[in-house]
């Protein structure tokens, strides 16, 4: 506990959001600031961090007071992130100490006693870390991570916010694409292939797998980062498939391997592709499919698209990320430190969930894999418990509203905190 | 006109889809539906071709009476061609008269003396050689067109169906994705690369451009088939970009091509990507920027998702995409031959239409282009007048049913009709 002379009566708290953005990260800052603004007795200024914790270390805050209620409100439909995230991680105490330092020098200096983190595995490892910095260099902060990341692969949590509404555009998308290709197949199109986000855990490409109920129907074929690739096995399937239904469906994850680890888009035609990192594993599997069967065949990669499409959020992920963020500061409140909320599945159908916490540390760099046991037998497909599993988590729309055809997101003031440390920091 | 003794006092009619299915195409199904069903006293059944005009050739013809009320309402919302549409060429009359000749005999032994043909360009001209042949051959066909293309590029009718939609899907995302970027762009990713189709003409990729509003808003870039791509300005504008915003987001056609008519898919990395039908310019692209300026990069195809993505399509296009079909029926009760209802703009502000008609051989095999006073000075935007020729086409939601958060798209019973005719034909 900090000694009671550095406490301030009303002390501020600080919300940045970090890592990659989902369509409802900002439902989740909206949840922050209206318990800061319930809670206006305990808690004076909410800050964000411009840029995510960038805007910490370079003393850029923005103050979220000046955003009206329907600029809030409106968070809860705009996708990205509206505070801006950064892709910036802190390394060990030992290594970055420097920056850690530097964000308790500018947490003293605002008065800073809250620091809420909106992101994924290695966010909660930095919220650790600064958790235990901050009693290391006596000024307390009470550190609270809130969950956030499309690829789902954090533990503890049953699920993650953002992957729901990534799994629903997904799953739509994939219904709709074979649809469009069944009706053409006689005479065009014969494989299709999604490739779908996801670089280490096949949460993502699992959800493809809602597209189809029955047997037969689309996506024929589902490539987790779980399942070691085969390209024999896969081209036998997709033949199969062809000459079964008329037609081929895949939802590829970009994180497809072979049994030696390396990644299918590090493979062969790589290097055209430009850097690995943007995908190139449908059209890696295309050629194959060309080269080993000559069927016509079309790619799609969502990349960004699925991520920010806010337009087909799934409602139970809006109203969870939503939750996670109002907890966030319930618990912070309640003299948590260095948790974070979690969602707890009470029941799958009917679907009945509640927020949980865990200790940060349990969270922070740990990744959660799809279950062997939700992969059917040949790899190649979602089982009934994968199924009863992410079904639930795409469930309810929620559209956001539209002016003039476009859906009307909000851009925030994000007017600037004047600053107070004569240092400048240079990430 | 045919003989007396030939005309059956109620005869059928024949519809068949065509070419790329769009998520409106069954929308027009269900308003020629609808329309035949209201005039039961002047046509007798309805009959579809099963994938298309091949269906026709082949005798194998569905049942659109078999179809429940609940089912032709679900045509509405549902995307992808609900009988099944081919990329099927019939070629001049010299060519193919075994062809033509054969769908005669195939709608003479079916009573059939109306033939609505649902397609683009090509398709048109197919429609007005049957016109021709079946007076030649002593039996009279009324063919009507019904406009279907997302590449809005048949002439005479103000916009197509299919296009309204895609076009707001391309705004939709190309908004997200941009909101999604600038969030970032501090830390990660500068440039991103949206490709979109239009070989030929650049509607879709102009479609984009009412992402944004005001100046400096993405995209900051679009490429048209329109405009000789020319590499160094390219570069020059995307570098501008970033320095000036942050980040640079590009809408490039897929049609998009150099001066000397090259298709910028066709240069370089080509073959890596395997065959060129399946886009590439967005990754040729990004490889151009990563080595000229270094700035960390993501693209997206969105392929056929684009033109399949009924979730979020145009109401305004729905409800024209149902009124051509309908007034499809109209015009061949009406006593009109080898004619096509057009989309016909009585004001942008507010968007007032009406259907009209013109003769199909003034649509047949021509291509209309984006006008360049439509497209900015310097070739990478759209003007005032090119907005407020797109958007009223985006206008209006008109969202599906959804059930376990999916979208509730119908499939149809597609009843067999019982063949008359001796002879194969083999496509």
């Amino acid at each position: 506990m900090p000694a009671t002379k550095d406490k301030p009566s009303r002390p501020n708290a600080f919300y940045a959001q970090s890592g990659g953005v989902t369509s409802v990260i900002n439902a989740s800052a909206a949840g922050v600031i209206d318990a800061c603004r319930r809670h206006r007795g305990r808690i004076g200024k909410l800050y964000a961090g411009r840029d995510g914790i960038v805007g910490a270390l370079t003393e850029d805050l923005i103050d979220t007071s000046k955003e009206t209620a329907a600029a809030v409100r409106a968070l809860k439909w705009t996708p990205s992130g509206a505070f801006g995230s950064a892709r910036y991680k802190l390394k060990d105490l030992e290594k970055d100490r420097a920056k850690y330092e530097r964000l308790i020098e500018v947490f003293r200096a605002h008065d800073i006693r809250y620091f809420f983190y909106n992101g994924g595995n290695d966010s909660m490892d930095t919220a650790h870390k600064v958790s235990q910095i901050s009693d290391q260099m006596g000024y307390h902060v009470t550190c609270v991570g809130i969950p956030k990341t499309v690829d789902n692969d954090l533990p503890v949590t049953d699920c993650c916010p953002g992957f729901g509404s990534v799994a629903k555009y997904v799953a739509v998308s994939t219904r709709e694409a074979a649809m469009d290709v069944a009706s053409m197949a006689r005479t065009s199109t014969k494989v299709f292939i999604l490739e779908v986000m996801g670089r280490h855990a096949g949460w993502i490409a699992a959800a493809g797998g809602l597209a189809g109920r029955k047997a037969g129907e689309a996506p024929h074929i589902i490539l987790f980062p779980e399942i070691a690739f085969d390209q024999a096995r896969f081209l036998a399937r997709v033949k199969e498939c062809v000459e079964r239904y008329g037609y081929c469906v895949v939802v590829a994850s970009e994180g497809t391997r072979s049994a030696d680890g390396r990644f299918l888009a590090d493979m062969g035609t790589r290097d055209a592709f430009g850097h690995v990192q943007l995908g190139g594993v449908a059209p890696t599997l295309a050629t194959m499919v060309k080269e080993a069967h000559g069927y016509k065949f079309h790619w799609a990669l969502a990349d960004y698209l699925q991520r920010a499409a806010r337009h087909i959020a799934s409602k139970v992920d809006v109203e969870q990320a939503y939750a996670v963020g109002r907890a966030a500061v319930e618990l912070a409140l309640a003299g948590q430190n260095a948790v974070m909320p979690v969602i707890v599945r009470r029941s799958s159908r009917p679907y009945r969930w509640t927020i949980g916490s865990t200790d940060i540390a349990d969270v922070a760099n740990k990744e959660k894999m799809v279950p062997r046991h939700y992969i059917t037998a040949d790899g190649f497909g979602i089982t009934a418990a994968g199924r009863r599993y992410l079904l639930p988590l795409i469930g309810g729309e929620s559209y956001p509203p539209y002016k003039d055809g476009l859906p009307d997101y909000v851009v925030l003031r994000k007017a600037r905190v004047r600053r107070k440390l004569k240092t400048n920091f240079v990430i």
